[in-house]
């Protein structure tokens, strides 16, 4: 089992990754947990396997499932949860243990944040997305008001269980969608991490690509925990990405919407032939299949919160490995688009 | 004006205090916010002299008013002000101001916790209970699922205006609930805060009682930001007092109920007929008008979420101006309701 350890202001806490993690959240869970008050949260889209194999190990605690899918990232299940958790006696000194993907890491972790002006969580991402890109760096959220991830806290887990064997039953599709991230943290942050995605055999690979797109993500979180500059070479793909996934609602994942992002803002032949050649390899897409109207597109990016007025902060990938923020007009945005 | 200033981990903030304070909240907030893009919370408790006083000076931002009482202190209301927040298009560069009692701070303080993972926010609090209470701590919480204050988070406010000018348009009976915490504040920390109760003139003072009482607030919370320990001395006159709030429901205030506790806890002759003067000069009750069912009030306190298995971490003044605290098993804590 590898450990990796993550250093913010709020807490130290360490990643177990490995093949079989799952089988020793007990150890981990039985250290931080003295009270033996344990809450675990998860989603109807965990196959039960999983969920069964946690709570067995842990004495059969009580178990919160709400339905899986962002829709569920409410006001409403999050007052439930909580309304569960205090109904279920959970007191300062409990935990909670979070299980499933990206919502269920943010639900779970927005309600722990929050329930007694935050108790402690572990979270055991089961989605290469949430492995990759959600087990580190404390945001926790629900949307509201129409707004994604619009209300929420900064709390950090204090422990990540990460198993590549739980990918095991995602679709070749969703489990693409996630390691998405991983190429984009390649491109970021590691060449070597970029380049095992240059080969066929990459799944052969899964934990050390797991593990590195963490190393880079840490690396950036741990200089930068509350996103004030550095941390925004994390939104590389997000720019766009985020635009196509409002403007195609819900016909692109994620993943994909970041793919097309990557190739739209990638200008030099050399690197996008690679990333091109990266993303057929893993079934995802280069440019949307319809045409899209490149001015909604331009103002869903200035509608988006990271944008100020006027100006995107785009991220460029200029080596393989490293990224520069570079303030952008609205103009060259469109022409982008174009 | 006088200026104190409080350092806590999270942030260094100033309370502004003084008669007329409120007439200098645009030079507070304009130098807190560069955006200028400010938003107004309070409840329809607060005069609308005063909340017309701050809207004039900030140039009219948009304002939320909330029906006022503990009853609006839910997750449905909580739910609205983001939401609000989100339509006004507020920014990670907005703040918001608090314009109110306890019930304002906490669910404004709350909102601006967690929107967007945290704006600042400026607290003026209204009341006698909210200027000497909860203006320092950095508490924030809503009720939910039948238990006070079970949600929350703590967020330090930018800055604090204490105006004791606003507390001229409350009754009697409310302001001199409120300065029980002063008396609190006098018994744990600070032996000449009592004394100037002890006194028909206190409100000639009302300044240096507020300062006072703040100022033993600040030390308790800047050596224990979290509450792990050393904070708990505030709790003094808490224990059965939210069991007299909860047995009585409504029919005592909250510093009514903290009045009697106070008495409960205090067995020392000479102190307890101290303290019995000071109340009745503030027309505080010493002990229920009717006899309280002894052990329902035990059950009350052993359900309160401070109190740990069989015993209760009960706050003593020993010597007016300090405090201990002791683990107090129930049986005492019986005799004492006797």
């Amino acid at each position: 089992m590898k450990k990796i350890e993550v250093n913010t202001k709020e807490r130290k806490y360490t990643i177990h990754l490995g093949c079989g993690a799952l089988n020793e959240a007990a150890a981990v869970v039985d250290e931080l947990c003295k009270s033996k008050s344990v809450f675990i949260i998860t989603d109807s889209g965990v196959p039960e396997r999983w969920v069964d194999a946690l709570a067995e190990q842990l004495g059969k605690p009580p178990v919160f499932v709400f339905e899986q899918g962002e829709a569920s990232k409410n006001i409403e299940i999050y007052g439930e949860i909580l309304a569960w958790l205090a109904e279920q006696k959970a007191t300062r000194k409990s935990l909670v243990v979070a299980l499933g993907g990206g919502v269920t890491g943010d639900m779970a972790g927005f309600a722990a944040a929050t329930y007694m002006r935050g108790i402690e969580y572990v979270n055991i991402p089961t989605t290469s997305l949430s492995q990759i890109d959600s087990s580190v760096g404390g945001k926790t959220a629900i949307d509201h008001g129409g707004i994604k991830n619009i209300v929420g806290a900064f709390h950090q887990p204090s422990a990540v269980i990460v198993d590549p064997e739980v990918l095991g039953t995602l679709s070749e599709r969703e489990r693409n969608n996630g390691l998405v991230e991983a190429v984009k943290a390649g491109l970021i942050g590691d060449g070597e991490l970029f380049e095992l995605f240059e080969h066929d055999d990459y799944m052969d690979h899964i934990e050390e690509i797991i593990e590195r797109a963490l190393l880079v993500k840490k690396r950036i979180v741990e200089e930068d925990e509350h996103e004030s500059n550095l941390r925004k070479v994390l939104n590389f793909g997000h720019t766009f990405g985020h635009a196509y996934e409002s403007y195609f609602g819900g016909r692109y994942l994620h993943g994909e919407c970041v793919a097309m992002d990557m190739m739209t803002v990638t200008e030099d032949e050399e690197k996008k032939t690679r990333l091109s050649a990266v993303l057929r390899r893993l079934g995802l897409p280069e440019t949307p299949e319809e045409e899209a109207d490149s001015e909604k597109l331009a103002n869903l990016i200035m509608n988006d919160k990271k944008s100020g007025r006027g100006s995107v902060d785009l991220v460029r990938v200029r080596e393989i490995g490293t990224a520069v923020i570079e303030t952008t007009g609205m103009e060259e945005i469109r022409k982008m688009l174009k």
